[in-house]
């Protein structure tokens, strides 16, 4: 007879395999051939476990456990089941396994719950087929972009709308995946924690205490291209130094706040891009995320006051902000952080509060209802690569934790 | 009757139409049909003025006037009349018509020198069509890189020994080229400032009193991907901001030591270049210049102590430096500054002692004998543009303290 573990290794092994790659790895974007077999693969699981399935409009898939009170509110349990293209086994299935094994512990115990409980796999979180991301759980909260079905293209150039069509769902009808925020009450998810802290802290699960605001600007900064030996330095107005000057005053103040507030400058453009000429325009990238939106509004503003300062010293220097995204910071529910850390603590499970700093189906959730989040290690912090691995004995372990808590939460 | 400053004007303004392109600028590069056309133009005039006039083995134009002591060694006056590829009409021209106007008065007057002197055009100062750049002058002090004809080839394809050739000159004889260093006493250079020193502060001529050295690294730090989000901010390997750092530490530097020092990061290529990913590989390209060799040392060590710094705070973070470009600097002759400097203060002319940030023939020519410069004002300190300007009125003055410097000196 399987043990738990081997249930949770073949679900996650399984599903694995239904991928354009080969290998560790995993590619299954949504609305492909990959993406229906995905879905058979999970129906299949739900209705053999007894849930009564139901794919809504946008190819969200829920199970449902009706509760002995089927009018009180739902408590959700789920991640989503798309990849991204070079993606690992784990990033979303890990959540969805949980969903599935949860439900399964349940049946077998014979756990009735008082409300019922619905188990989910999301659509299009990832967002990398069309671009949108966190597309699923955007359509049960009611927040999908204008025209977004007709203007999100893939790389073919095939409409999200087309694909849905292709794939047996209705654009049309996206409202129906709509929820009633008065008939949901939680949104929980276990995910891969996709950063290095609990591999190198060796501490098996973290409780989500808040998942990361965000904000992203794009600054232009100008200037004029001159001769890098007969220019003194006092006379230009160099680009590229004030954009350095800028990410290391910025990066000073995370330390400075001490909160965990973190600031990247992935992407630097600098032009014309020759050794002996000061650069005229530099375009740099700055992604500012933390719990505290406070935080990450000092951070920034800290980038823009050094930047501030260079326009002040040096003639000729100017600079333009965008803020191309602005997503605010989630906090969970305090109450089941608690649960969560007292269900760890009985069965000897160590564990840690802990920043999520992606973003998440449960932070569009909290919308609308209250969300709570699981984190299994990722090892090495490794994630979105075909290398991404977490061991089945952590997610083994998130799982007992969050039917426990599921256990608790559906009883009151 | 023209005057001297028609005669400036004129041939600056002839030998600027003899380009591939239209209008302000100039472009004339080494061994074309133009530049043929213009050695034509600078040949006549010398040979109008009187000058006996050779062309060496690589192009370099020389018109020589004869002292009364003929075995005294030769003092040198001129520059480059080959232009970058979207040049001006000054860079390097403004050396030679100098030189011609100084010859051209020097006949009028009817002085005598005591030794020869001549009067020089060199070829492929810029090294825009062949990349070797002060090749004339390099090809006069037998610094020629191996195999340097055959392997520098221009944007077509053509080698620098095939392009000599169709112009008329041996690649085989070049050597014939080298100068005996006992023959040559000195090399005087007038040349556009090519900074915005002179016009912003309204002084009329710059006396060279050293030509910066240059020392260039490319740095390239390798870290790791990690997500922006979920991976705290120390622990880390972010190659962007290390280099950030090391900029702006590099930079602090060249403010605290104070003597003219300069550094400049013009080139920056950041891995992978995504906004939510830290970035794994950051190449960047340094330029340092200055008089004193020690301090471009000091700046470059504190950009070396910055990686080293940050090699050691986070794990996981290397870097690689990799010098490929070392140039001593050069102090010009003192006593000629003076004699520049009181020439000037005769005439009312306003000067001042500066650095020369760019390389130029007389910094190779500094190796067989002793060097001066003067410089004229580039109007906003742009050069190597069309719109690169010097008033004709200002190099006149030059060509003036030129004039009388020569005089004296070749009178000693």
């Amino acid at each position: 007879m399987k043990t738990r573990l081997d249930r949770i290794r073949q679900d996650i092994d399984e599903l694995a395999k239904i991928s354009v790659t080969q290998g560790p790895g995993c590619c299954r974007q949504t609305y492909t051939k990959e993406f229906a077999e995905a879905r058979d693969y999970i129906v299949n699981a739900m209705k053999e476990i007894g849930l009564s399935v139901r794919e809504d409009a946008v190819g969200n898939i829920i199970g449902r456990m009706e509760g002995t009170d089927p009018e009180a509110p739902v408590i959700m349990c789920g991640s989503h089941f798309d990849t991204v293209r070079t993606g690992g086994r784990f990033d979303g299935l890990a959540g969805v396994v949980t969903a599935l094994e949860v439900a399964r512990v349940m049946k077998e115990d014979g756990f009735v719950p008082k409300c019922p409980l619905e188990f989910v796999a999301t659509a299009e979180e990832e967002g990398t087929r069309f671009s949108g991301g966190l597309f699923g759980s955007r359509a049960m909260c009611g927040q999908l972009y204008e025209n977004e079905l007709e203007n999100s293209l893939d790389l073919d150039g095939i409409s999200m709308a087309q694909a849905m069509r292709e794939y047996g769902l209705d654009p049309e009808k996206v409202d129906e995946a709509i929820l009633d925020p008065e008939k949901v009450r939680m949104f929980l998810e276990l995910h891969i924690e996709q950063g290095p802290v609990l591999d190198a802290e060796k501490v098996e699960i973290g409780i989500v205490d808040a998942i990361a605001g965000l904000r992203r600007w794009v600054v232009t900064v100008k200037g004029r291209s001159d001769h890098s030996g007969s220019t003194p330095m006092n006379m230009r107005a160099d680009t590229m130094l004030a954009a350095a000057r800028a990410l290391v005053r910025g990066t000073a103040k995370t330390a400075e706040l001490g909160d965990g507030t973190m600031v990247t400058c992935g992407s630097v453009e600098v032009k014309p891009g020759a050794m002996n000429v000061v650069a005229n325009e530099t375009v740099f990238k700055i992604d500012c995320r933390g719990k505290n939106m406070d935080s990450v509004g000092a951070v920034l503003e800290e980038i823009r006051a050094s930047l501030e300062e260079s326009v002040e010293t040096y003639a000729g220097l100017s600079f333009e902000v965008n803020e191309i995204l602005r997503i605010e910071s989630v906090y969970t529910d305090e109450k089941v952080q608690d649960l969560f850390e007292e269900i760890a603590k009985e069965k000897g499970i160590s564990c840690k509060r802990m920043l999520s700093g992606a973003g998440h189906d449960a932070m569009i959730m909290s919308a609308i209802c209250d969300v709570a989040m699981l984190f299994v290690p990722s090892l090495n912090g490794r994630s979105h690569v075909p290398e991404e691995w977490t061991n089945y004995e952590d997610i083994q372990k998130g799982a007992e934790i969050m039917y426990e808590a599921l256990c608790k939460l559906a009883s009151e």
